[in-house]
């Protein structure tokens, strides 16, 4: 596959500076590309690299200018950012798509399976299952009882779903995360023995969700915990019993949601975060990595830090004086010993 | 399956408040019921749902004194919350238990599988193995040479079980949890490479314990990781080897327990927690959520919170400080003025 | 398997000081171990169960000097880990290795096995996939089209690696772990709504590299994410895409780096630190657990702690201060009081 820089632009709707016969046949990073490659630029912070690039084609954006000298030859977009993403898009396209269903996945007869199903090897799927057109199940996923998966969705190898929970459309799942799992639900007995609370509820991820690898998501005690439309969660998260994750939502990795807490939409929550239970996380709340959340938010956009979180700015304030704390503690000493000496 | 509300009245040794002949078909949270449910009110910051449900029958506690108008059916009980959990048990226990032993399982000769055992297709089961009455193994799980798997177990899809481990009677374990690989440790060399010390030990799980999905419990290098009886571990959470957690000891998600640590009976520790390792940590302690604990505790029930973790309230006034840090500086800012002007 | 105390000293060129008769059958933690054992002793933390064990034989150091009585056998060496360690090697070596391939694993036809391979029931193996000499692969892992696979190698059961990623020789990668998913790339629409930016590099893993049980490492968004050669990576982390990870450095459990961030050679990272993208850790750093690294950190060998991070005396400093903030501010009170009576 070779394309030339003005084959490109015309895709892209974009305008050639330089060498329109450029010819490309690989994507990579501006840092890291060479002869051949097709690269974009959009963080100013790479800039220097265009000067030095030996790529052949760099998408930028309309309002570039360089400062220096370039030898590459130039695509000027729009949004390169978005350009660039939709050229990968094309690439991953071209790839084969696997096809067909395995003679050695384990399919309950009462399962309902789609057109175009991709069911790979030691996939089992249980009783009454639904399977949406186009989706494609990878090898050792196991799909219980009772669980409907929408259509164009990817389940990847070694995906759990526990029985009864709903997969929407166009949702993505990497390996090795679990949906469904019991909630930690346990009843503290006299005997200080702990007594389980059978978990009967289920999971629902609306369409266009993706969760990353080794994520947990566990059922409701009794409903559903719900992730809602376009929510993208990254790896290695659990989210608890009865929590809701508001629309388009983006989480990122080793995060803790605790029971029944309820996110807005369009949050941004950072890494190794820790939301505590039964609270409410207002729209547009961006919670910064690390923090951990005690209370409910209840102003939109508000932006949080520390354990507990509180106003990031004052947070940062208050860290900046706990860096020179020493200092703070010699002055005190200083204003005792005047104090004491007049 | 319907039932009235005298019937359950009866199953619980309740009093019934209204209508006798109430029927009910499922079980919902108080805040989500509708007609034909049944629910249950326990936590006060839910009574105020009790006014405006239109569940069918409501579980209270026998002290509850409604301060307003209601429309629903009540049933009066020494525990609530302990007499509904026991409902959701005989409504999970009616649900059809898997039965046999599928054909597209590899089970060693040398197996010794109890009576009525399930396992699901695309399960491993190893040399030696015993596997006890009424265990239930679920697709994709490993369960490697010599391990001992007691009574009752329920082992869902995609577990892993090292070779060695010796699992308890009535535990469960989740999806995706990992018992038995082998303890990070390595011993560093002049030429700063590492070189693995072979972990040769174990695991055990004593009885009625619970692993939540895609936990980590390492073996020992020597000896055993002993989670002991009726302990629960939450999701995502990583025991190191030769770790020891003591009788009903509860664990929430995401916390990490280092090397050698032995935390003791009836403690409860946060989501998020560290504890390094080598440490003892005394009976019925508390740890909040993502502190970091660097010390052993011997005090019996103290509660400690932050990174390093001391004294809860400590803490917490000490935070309440760390808020306010900056009006705190200007304080001292103002006083050095005044003192110089002096 | 029963050896005399000569015969060990013999083989770890150790001098014996008590019964050279004495015979062992087992290996054991000092603290643990009877009759028949083989323990050592290192850590002088542990010197006082030397004068209780009733172990047959222990290996301490040529400078050990006991202080008090003790009535096993000794081993004197240069350096009683490493010897420990290789008495470790050897009996894990003198285990039986599974051997062959299964008739229950899918291998694409394409793929490439090298010498003396172990591939277990319900593996697959996918197209133009290579398997170098004596590697072993357990059940229920999945390696994805054109994966490398050095020689010398263990994957455990339930290893996913996505595919055209390259895993070098002598790597063991435990179970539950994730190479090669996609990296969390999303770019926002004026919808608010995300879009997937696809994600078309891969994960290289060089020599000698281990990573722990349900650890993710995600792929490239182009070009690789690397780990080189001897890094240890323990349990539950998460490395998003296009991270570096220099030479023999060590991470600890639960620990987070976010995308594109390079970490140089040696360093060691403790438990459940996080790591903000695009990144640079010099050679040498050490960083504490819990800490959440904001900054690149240029200066070698340095030492941080704290979320964020800074320089760990300082930090150990600032927070004895934080653990008295309130007194500190009963100080101010003070002053305040004395200043206004004046």
């Amino acid at each position: 596959m070779k394309f030339t820089a003005e084959q490109i632009a015309q895709a892209l709707n974009g305008k050639v500076e330089g060498d329109k016969m450029a010819e490309v046949s690989t994507l990579a990073k501006i840092e890291e590309g060479g002869k051949g490659a097709l690269c974009f630029l959009s963080n100013p912070k790479y800039t220097h690299y265009l000067y030095s690039t030996k790529a052949s084609v760099v998408i930028v954006n309309n309002g570039f200018v360089a400062e220096k000298k370039y030898s590459t030859t130039l695509i000027r977009v729009r949004n390169a950012y978005a350009a660039f993403a939709a050229v990968l898009e094309l690439y991953q396209k071209s790839r084969p798509s696997p096809q067909g269903i395995s003679s050695m996945a384990v399919i309950a007869e009462s399962a309902k399976l789609g057109k175009n199903v991709f069911i790979d090897a030691f996939v089992v799927i249980g009783e009454n299952v639904v399977v949406g057109d186009n989706t494609q199940i990878f090898s050792n996923a196991a799909i219980s009882n009772n669980v409907s998966l929408g259509t164009d969705c990817i389940i990847n190898s070694g995906v759990k779903v526990y029985e009864d929970c709903i997969i929407g459309a166009h949702c993505t799942i990497h390996s090795g995360a679990i949906v469904g799992a019991d909630g930690f639900g346990f009843a503290p007995q006299d005997s200080k023995d702990y007594k389980k609370i059978p978990q009967i509820g289920n999971v629902i991820l609306e369409d266009r969700v993706e969760i990353g690898a080794n994520t947990t998501i566990d059922r409701a005690t009794m409903g559903s915990t719900i992730i809602r439309k376009g929510v993208k969660i990254d790896n290695l998260i659990q989210i608890a019993h009865n929590v809701e994750i508001g629309e388009n939502t983006v989480i990122a990795a080793q995060t803790g949601i605790s029971g029944s807490t309820k996110i807005g939409k369009n949050c941004m929550i950072g890494g190794q975060v820790g939301i505590v239970g039964h609270l409410v996380i207002a729209d547009g709340v961006m919670i910064a990595a690390q923090s951990g959340v005690g209370k409910s938010i209840t102003e939109e956009n508000s932006i949080v830090e520390g354990s507990p979180a509180f106003g990031i700015r004052n947070y940062q304030r208050s860290y900046v004086h706990f860096r020179r704390l020493d200092s703070l503690v010699k002055r005190v000493n200083e204003l005792e010993r005047n104090s004491k000496s007049k």
